[in-house]
């Protein structure tokens, strides 16, 4: 390798350099980012990370942009929060949520692949850049786009409801509706994206844009105080958030940054959608695709390209995968949120009720450190939220009829003045 | 004083010592925290702030907390964003946005308030707290409550949409619909507070609370390089934040940690509810009371508490302030989010509209180092963009129909491939 990083096959090793192409062209595998570690030991120190900004640029040296490359966003390191009052009711007793609910700027992991597909994009000289999606990866586009003053557009299928996309459109992004399903936006994305030469941050700058998804394991690890921990739960859509955590402990295992260990990997969907999962638990290899049918719209990928790298994760790693019902994907938003003051959206909702039930089915141990992978905010699906509070009776602005309300409600005098 | 701060009569001065109260007994008049300024030297050092956590707590030694306060969660420290195309448009050449929008937890200012109160409502010894407010500071409330274990309660108004208030709920937070206005809400809450011992954050606890807003000039100067800008604007509800920003730039100028310079602050207000602004540009020391009408919910206070306090603080700064309709609130919502990425609620648009027309009327000159102070995130107010995008017309998912649509949308042959 004569640069720091380049484009391998994942299946043949064919080396492509660096360019936008994420297909091999001879067996048409997935290209994956591959990095000279050797070069990346005097950068990628401790020091020299703890000397680095505050979000994740501070691990530029194993993300794939040049070496000079100046961040113009702050994106990433979030919270690692410990969460004794969850901890409490599900029987952990070491367990953390990794927060990217507040990641910055739009405020889900999207953010972060963002961040180096389009310092990519700009490195390559697109003028402009697109993807297909109408939540997270909407959102993340539009505005990181807005901020470097690329051309955007969005496509997405016509029947959505045009309140999800509001958000998005915000940011100025041209939204393409197409006459047709998700399947059908992808392709036309790949086939607009050669015609024009636009980049598609899932397309053709996906090599590039899935790297990203590292710095949520490098975060981790260093927030640990420079250790990996027992078990991480991971939603899955795609399945590559999953491996790429993966890849980031064991570049940091390889470069010394961590005392090597096992770390179990345990993949989280919702019911209505789980190829990866029904895969994991009934032994197989490859994914059987499904139809989605689930609130957690922003895990619903039927046929995960990274699906087989995400199984093979898992299972290597000792690790398990689970799904879980609509009903308690909304029944754990509200448990974090109410425990540990963590809104999260449905994916988040997936990943709490998983962790919950893999301690109940002593997958997980009380006692060993657990990472929970929060990855969007609650404020994007409040939807699933109606109709989950009753509206109580109002009460007439007196202290004695307060009084009685309360009285009513806690069933014990709790005045003391 | 004996202790490193303490409460003091605004008007006639008289010491509380530390104790859950916001009125003087004597005179009626707010109270508010002193900072004994010579104790705090040693430990308000730029060295002791860079060597602390990422987060407001950076500031400790001049927040009220006692000195082995631990915080529990980061708020603060959000990004100081240059803003050249947003300038750009508006004829700034040195502008900053300082985004509160993605402030932890609950992605609006008032997270460093709520911080600074509950951490004071544990220190009292409070085991509820609570709070009369629909939005931002009902969210506070109730995520940095869920986190600490507290017993939560949320006075609203009765006919308030339900929708509204469902992020707060999910917090698990009790909700009290009040059968009258919010001035009812508020006046029960000072009784209930009373009666029960309850902390409410801006009642009883209000002198603590407001001294959060503090961090938030303290985090302008360090990540201005140590250094004070030329003009600061900032959104006005209740009128305390804009005298706090003062006060911290104040406070580092005695302690050294940034040089003397002259600042202007400029208050920004919505028309429909514009009672400093419309004091300030009539030369009033006083307000006069208005109805509230405006989509600008956060900063509706018709008559705020310490609006006399934030005129005296613009006027004498040789600042100014202006209020916008509510069409230049989404107008400027749009404008922040094409040229930045920074998706606002109204607040936010209500800021930035105002900052385009201090610069219009020559009130700021292009090349002064001006913050504009972005306080609540957009998807709050995500109603406020309904209507405001045009649904297109499908496209079919096929190559040739999405070149005819581009075509005729950019009236030019973009391809060149
Ligand atoms: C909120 C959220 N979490 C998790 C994921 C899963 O990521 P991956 O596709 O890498 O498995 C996604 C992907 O869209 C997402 O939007
Ligand atoms: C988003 C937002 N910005 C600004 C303010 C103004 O703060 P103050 O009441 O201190 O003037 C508020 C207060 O509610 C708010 O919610
Ligand atoms: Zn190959
Ligand atoms: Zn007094």
């Amino acid at each position: 390798m004569t640069t720091a990083y380049e484009l391998r096959c994942r299946e043949c090793g064919r080396a492509y350099g660096n360019q936008p192409l994420s297909i091999c062209e001879d067996c048409f595998s997935p290209l994956e980012v591959e990095f000279d570690l050797e070069r990346a030991r005097g950068r990628f120190t401790r020091e020299a990370i703890t000397a680095g900004p505050l979000n994740m640029w501070r691990y530029k040296a194993l993300l794939p942009v040049a070496e000079d490359y100046v961040p113009t966003t702050p994106a990433g390191m979030t919270p690692l929060l410990s969460a004794p009052r969850l901890g409490a009711r599900i029987g952990a007793k070491n367990l953390y949520i990794k927060n990217d609910a507040v990641c910055l700027p739009t405020l889900s992991f999207k953010d972060r692949v963002v961040a180096v597909a389009l310092a990519n994009a700009q490195a390559f000289g697109f003028d402009t850049v697109g993807c297909s999606s109408t939540g997270n990866l909407a959102n993340a586009v539009a505005a990181g786009a807005a901020r470097l003053g690329l051309k955007t557009y969005i496509l997405v299928p016509a029947d959505l409801e045009p309140a999800k996309i509001l958000n998005t459109q915000v940011y100025g992004a041209t939204l393409v509706r197409i006459d047709g399903n998700y399947d059908h936006c992808n392709r036309l994305c790949s086939q607009i994206a050669e015609k024009y030469n636009w980049g598609f941050v899932n397309v053709n700058l996906r090599p590039y844009y899935a790297e990203g998804s590292k710095s949520v394991g490098f975060e981790i690890a260093e927030q640990l105080g420079w250790r990996l921990p027992d078990n991480v739960v991971v939603p899955m859509a795609g399945g590559s958030l999953i491996t790429k955590i993966k890849k980031a402990f064991r570049e940091l295992v390889a470069l010394g940054l961590v005392a090597d260990k096992p770390v179990k990997f345990f993949g989280a969907q919702a019911t209505g959608c789980s190829p990866i999962s029904t895969a994991v638990k009934a032994g197989a290899d490859g994914i059987e695709p499904q139809r989605p049918n689930t609130i957690a719209r922003s895990l619903a990928i039927g046929n995960p390209a990274d699906g087989p790298y995400a199984i093979k994760a898992i299972r290597e790693s000792g690790g398990w995968a689970e799904d879980v019902s609509d009903v308690e994907i909304v029944s754990a938003i509200q448990e974090l949120a109410e425990t540990e003051g963590v809104f999260t959206e449905t994916a988040g909702g997936v990943t709490t009720a998983v962790t919950a039930r893999l301690y109940a089915h002593g997958r997980i141990k009380p006692g060993e450190l657990t990472v929970s992978c929060i990855t969007g905010n609650g404020l994007k699906t409040t939807d699933v939220l109606n109709g989950a509070y009753e509206q109580a009776v109002p009460v007439k602005p007196k202290m004695t009829e307060f009084a009685a309300w309360l009285d009513e409600r806690t069933g014990e005098l709790v005045e003391v003045a």
